[in-house]
This record gives structure tokens, C-alpha cells and sequence, in this order.
């Protein structure tokens, strides 16, 4: 193969973005989220870029994984798996804990490895698709759409945080009204005709309300609610029950796969998930229990983009739907969602993005959706180009915290309003 | 995307390739073989070339998807899937019959489009590696091994065809010396180690005894079995216990998911299959019911590269082996096999391949194995070229033919030799 499409280097830059003070029911962001930026520079010259988890724990995984690299070929991302085993093992994240009040659902070894090695993945195949002409969705065999459509994702929030932090001019959303306000300005701004909220804050008739609100607002137009799983499956039925005629799905009502069971045993309510069923090893117990009809996949999670595809046929094969889930991110995985989604036949319903609420970003020129809907890059690679200048802005703010906002904690956030605020144990409702 | 990646022009050219008198359940094989080879070329210039079957029904499905192939990415094979769905819908073979009977297992109008989709898609990613540069197994992500392991595909034969067709110096094999025999050389020439025989022609006694005498001959080797689902559930069971200390897995024992599945619970020698589960509608079931412990993947059934990658992800998920099945092909289709052989991290098995039985070729280098393993290429697109003069040749058989060897007909090959054959009724023994 030739030599420029060997690995010369890799370079990881942990940063700290804007984060609002989005609510959920764990707490509210902090004013700042840690990603991690992988770059891959190939013997040619060529670099590509990746973005995942910043957090303390992803990062001590990628720094040996990105040592590993120099002298392999850029194309090898099937390799990058056995190479994470390999060189991540000693890792303190090795220990196979179940986090289940944690909103990224169960947190084992090899979980946090994938979630590491999407950003290597994704930079890998940015490099590779720039190196010889290719856009992503060609090197995962091309797209089947030339658009992808994405949810607005509404959230309960404060006006500002309460402690310091970027101001933005979304003001307050504590109520029916101020759901539908935001719902009414993402329509606007960006053009989207789904809307999940992000619930599980509030007692679940007060959800209900705003979810009514939404449906009144926008009548006929698909609506999802997503507790985290903080309900129990009684309470998850009973929301159900009054939100069936208008929910499109019910996201991680209840936490566990027996308590999901018991929830989609009991309503006809689509359950879609990206807490119950986030690893390959969720899979086949769920699917065999009927625990979910949705699962949101998200490249971060699974271990990429080719790992996201299989995720797909999996679900094709089973009959389950596919979705997409987002964390707080950047215009670089934005991209990478945009791509697999675009090669996935079928990605039944529109993605979850936190992008509109991310002020900050890494790349040149922003990401715009029209219709609610992004058009999928046919330049090489991503078709983003990294802004240096902020990355290193981004990158000085990291360097420059005391360590508080490096790791993405809700609760030490919510603490900053109210002292006394701890986890709530799960089911809250 | 450059226009230059676009397709221009797609060529089919129905050949007759020379085969052997390898004998099996349903009679024996012809002298000549219908393939099909694909040639895609881009309006850069530069050609793709695939493989697969070559009957009437193929064709008839072949002509309209590369008639609506000409203006489109050849990056774009995720596509094709959606293409022919639209284009060849009309075809007789659009009938959902189950053809028990068969080798190739059911025959449904989907597994048939499957079939000729993969000729396609790999002559589009062999187009498509050649022009960037790339080689295959890069496309799918990149290689996990350097070199795949084949095993030794056995079979009772005559020494030569009863009414005419090529004659080789193999000489017959029809008992435990001459499959001993067999084996010798193909270690010899190839240095396979594992050793498969096909089965299903001689009363079980008989093919246990073959088996019994290639356990002595090559002690500790991996050994199979595949009598084309021609035993009975008991019968089934018999063998498995007779052979138990020396088979690797019994290949296809009985017809049907019920039969395997009876086989199934009653022996702790792995099932495989290429008749039982041959298309994503079949897996759900014989999973659930443990029929089949190994599947055995073939590009062509499946529709082709990528979708294999995505059966072996699907077998990953539910602890089922993965192998790799063989009917006659050629030297495009082994280098496509190689090629994503060597992506799957869970090929657990060494391949099945036809080709040593095949002395026509229409690739200008054959293929040689070494160690029983071919060293996956690392040159653009497959690593292959077409050789015009042979194909031309060949094509020349196919168009003198009168009609008799265009359709695979192992039933009507064996009349030549007894009149009064008739396709076995299942279970034969």
C-alpha cells in the first residue's frame, strides 16, 4: 500500500466548550463540556479529524491508543478495535461497573474503549477519504440519501448558569409555555418538524403538559419525551397513557431491561432507548424481551462509523427501529452522524442533535439545517476543516481550568443553585 | 463527488467454465458451468470487474440492473440494493418458492437479486479501489489478517465426464483410498490442512469410513462433513456420533431448520450450513433454536461484500461461527472472498473454495496458495486483471453452447451416466 496513507502522526487536544444550563434529571450541564479532538496526519500530509468524550477517563485511553498508531495505515479502522484491547487494558476504566444513574447507560471497559476508538475511527476515515477524493459516506458505501433529517431537541433550562459561565438569549424554559417558545424557535431558526424533549426534571404531569402544549403547537407533527429513565414503569405506563395519541416514541421511560419490559408489555407506545440497550452485549436479551422498538444508535457509543452500520443491520434484521442519540458535540462528529446516517436504508426517524445549543465550535464554517435537515458533504472526507485558531482558544480554556469542569459532572453543576442537590436515586417518579 | 468515478458502461459476459465430474447428492456437475463476469467501467476509464452465478435466471436479473447503472457513483453499492428492488422486480424469478431440493438452499426472488447485486457490487469496488488507489479490503475497512486460510474441498468424483468435456489427471475417487488420495495431493500442491468432503453420494457407512481414513491419514486435522442435507434427523445423529472425536463441524447433515434443529440437541459436533440459513429472513429462527452453530457466509448468496461483513457482525452478536462457503467460481471471486475474509475479525474457520477444481480462468495470474493461505493483495481495487483472450474464449463456449450447459443441472449430468436418475428425494438416507 502506499507509504502517505501510513500513520506520521496523531495529535489529541482535550478542550472545554460552551455548554447552556440544560436541565435533566441528573442536574443541568456545567457551563463547560470536555471533548477530546483527534487529528491524524498521514505520511502525506494529510489530516483528518475526530472528536469524542473529553472526559478524564476517555482521555487516558486515547493517549495510548494514539502512541499505537504512527506507521499503520490510515484505512485499517477494522484494526483500531484489537489495537484499543491491546495497548487500553491497564486502564483504571477496566473495571465492568454498571453506572445506571448515568445518562450514557452502562459504563463497562469495553464501552469506553469503543467511545474512544470512534474518535480515532472518524479521523481515520476523514483522512483517508481527503487523501484519495472520497467523501466518508463513500468509503461506508455510499449514501442512499442526500439529506439527513434531524429532531429539535428541547430542553427545560435556566436562563444562565448560576455560577459564571457564557450567557446566551434563550432565556428561561420552566414551563409548558417556555417549552413551546423553544420549540417555536428551532422551527424557526433551523426548520425542524420533530421535537423531543429532554424530560424526567419535572413530576411527569407537568411533562405531560409541555409534551400537550407541543402537540397543540404542532399539531400532527412527531413528538418524543425522554426522562432518562427516572420513571418507574407504572409511572412510565401512566405517561404512556396520556401521551399516546402524540408521542411518536417514549425514550428510556423506566431504567433497566425489566423495567422496560414491563413498560412495553403494557402500551402499544414505541420505547426507544440509548440507556437500556448501549452495547452490543444489551442486544440480544432486550430484543428477545421486546424491551425496545427503537434504539438510538450513536458512533460514539458502538465504535464508529462502521460499527454504527452494523448496529443497523442488526436492528434491520430483528425488525427493531433505528434512531440516532447525541450527547454534546461539535461540528466534527455532526459530520460523522450526517455521513453513516446518510449510508443506513433504515434510519426510520429524524437524529437527535445537541448542535443548535453549541454556540462554540472547532470547525470553519458552522453546519446549517434546512427543513430541519442537514445535506449530506460530498467533498472529500467530512467535508469540515478545523479552525486552529479556536481549537487552541478551546484548548487554553481547558489548560486553564482547575480541574472542575474537565470532568462532565450534572449534579456538582446543580449543586451550584442548590447546595443540598444530590443524584436522585432512580425511579425519582 | 469527480465525475470521473461515475459509471460509464456495464459489461456482462455469460461464460462456460470447465468442470470436473464432482459428484454429489443431487447427481453430479456438468462440464461446463455458467458464471457470469460484470465489467463496470467509470467514465474516468477504468474498469471494475465481478462474478457470479451464470444460469439463465441470473442473467435475466443482471440485464436491467446494468442497463440502470450508467450515470451513477460507482462509490454508491449501498445503492444497488434499492436499485434492483426498482428495476428487476418484473423477473420470473420474482416467485417465492422455497427449492428444497437445491444446493444453493431456498431460492427466493430477493436471494436471487442478492446473488446478482454481489457481481456488481464487487465489480463497483474493485472500479472504485482501482481508481483512488485503494485496495479492497481497504474499502471495507481494512484488513485484520494478511493472509486467509482455505481448507481442501473433497469430493467423490469420476475420472472423467461420461458424454465428453475436458479430462484432468485426478483420476477417481469413490472410496476411503481415493478421498485419502485426494487429500494428499491437494496438501501437497496447496498446503491446505483442513480438509472438507462432500458427501451425501455413498450410503453413510461409507462416507464415514472416508472420513475414518482421512482421520488416520492427516490425525489432529480438521476434518468436515457436508452431505447437502441429504440424512435424516436420525441418520444425522448416527454419523455425528460415529465422528464425533474427529469433525471439525458437520456441514448441512439434514434439509430444513426443524431437522437441524433436532440434530442440533442431540450432538455436541457444530452444525454449519450454506442451505439452512442463506438469508437474513432464515436467522432469527435457527438462532433461536440453536439449529446451526457455524454459518457459512458466501458473498454471492448474500449480496456481497459489505453485506457479509454485516452477517459476520450479526453471528459476533449471537456466538454463532462463521465460515465461508463455495460453489464454482473463479479467480475474481476468490480474490473478493480473500478480500473480505481478511476484514472479519470473526472468520473462525479456514474457506471453503472450489478453485483448485477449476483450470479455466479468466484473471491473467491465478491465484496459488501457499500453506493452505492466499496472501490477501494489497494492490489496487481486488489485486486482479481480466484476461480479454480467455473471457472471449469462454464467452464463445456459452454463445456455441446449445442451451444444455447454461442452466446448472447436476440431475441431467448424471443421466448421461444412468438414465433412469432422478433428483433423490430428502432425506436419502
Amino acid at each position: 500500500m502506499d507509504t502517505a496513507l501510513l500513520i506520521d502522526e496523531v495529535r489529541l487536544t482535550p478542550i472545554l466548550i460552551a455548554d447552556p444550563p440544560l436541565l435533566n434529571t441528573q442536574g443541568v450541564h456545567q457551563p463547560y463540556t470536555p471533548r477530546l479532538v483527534v487529528e491524524v496526519v498521514t505520511r502525506g500530509g494529510v489530516t483528518g479529524i475526530g472528536e469524542t468524550y473529553g472526559d478524564g477517563k476517555y482521555l487516558e485511553l486515547a493517549r495510548p491508543l494514539a502512541a499505537a498508531l504512527p506507521g499503520r495505515p490510515v484505512s485499517d479502522v477494522n484494526g483500531l478495535f484489537a489495537l484499543a484491547d491491546e495497548v487500553c487494558g491497564d486502564s483504571r476504566a477496566a473495571d465492568e461497573r454498571v453506572d445506571a444513574g448515568g445518562l450514557r447507560g452502562v459504563q463497562t471497559a469495553d464501552k469506553l474503549r469503543l467511545s474512544v476508538v470512534s474518535g480515532f475511527e472518524v479521523a481515520c476515515l476523514d483522512a483517508l477519504g481527503k487523501a484519495v477524493g472520497l467523501p466518508v459516506h463513500a468509503l461506508l458505501g455510499g449514501k442512499v440519501r442526500d439529506r439527513v433529517e434531524y429532531s429539535a431537541y428541547l430542553f427545560y433550562r435556566w436562563a444562565e448558569h448560576p455560577a459564571g459561565g457564557e450567557r446566551d438569549d434563550w432565556g428561561a424554559a420552566l414551563d409548558p409555555a417556555g417549552v413551546v417558545a423553544q420549540a417555536r424557535r428551532f422551527s424557526r431558526d433551523h426548520g425542524f418538524s420533530s421535537f423531543k424533549l429532554k424530560g424526567g426534571v419535572f413530576p411527569p404531569d407537568e411533562e405531560i403538559a409541555a409534551v400537550r402544549a407541543l402537540a397543540e403547537a404542532f399539531p400532527g407533527q412527531p413528538l418524543r419525551l425522554d426522562p432518562n429513565g427516572a420513571w418507574s414503569a407504572e409511572t412510565s405506563l401512566y405517561v404512556a397513557e396520556q401521551l399516546k395519541d402524540v408521542l411518536e416514541y417514549l425514550e428510556d421511560p423506566a431504567s433497566g431491561t425489566d423495567a422496560m419490559a414491563a413498560v412495553s408489555a403494557g402500551t402499544d407506545v414505541p420505547l426507544a432507548t440509548n440507556m437500556c440497550v448501549t452495547t452490543l452485549a444489551e442486544v440480544p436479551e432486550a430484543f428477545a424481551r421486546d424491551a425496545v422498538q427503537v434504539v438510538l444508535s450513536d458512533h460514539h457509543y458502538w465504535g464508529g462509523l462502521h460499527r454504527t452500520r452494523e448496529l443497523a443491520a442488526i436492528c434491520r434484521l430483528h425488525g427493531v427501529g433505528l434512531s440516532m442519540h447525541s450527547n454534546t458535540h461539535l461540528g466534527i462528529s455532526l459530520a460523522a452522524m450526517t455521513h453513516v446516517a446518510a449510508t443506513v436504508p433504515n434510519l426510520d426517524y429524524a437524529c437527535d442533535s445537541h448542535y443548535p445549543w453549541q454556540t462554540e465550535d472547532v470547525i470553519t464554517t458552522r453546519h446549517v439545517f434546512e427543513d430541519g435537515r442537514l445535506t449530506v458533504p460530498d467533498a472529500p472526507g467530512l467535508g469540515v476543516e478545523l479552525d486552529r485558531d479556536r481549537l487552541a482558544a478551546l484548548h487554553r480554556r481547558w489548560l486553564d481550568d482547575d480541574g472542575t469542569m474537565r470532568e462532565r459532572d450534572d449534579a456538582a453543576a446543580m449543586r451550584k443553585a442548590e447546595p443540598e442537590w444530590r443524584t436522585p436515586s432512580i425511579p425519582r417518579w
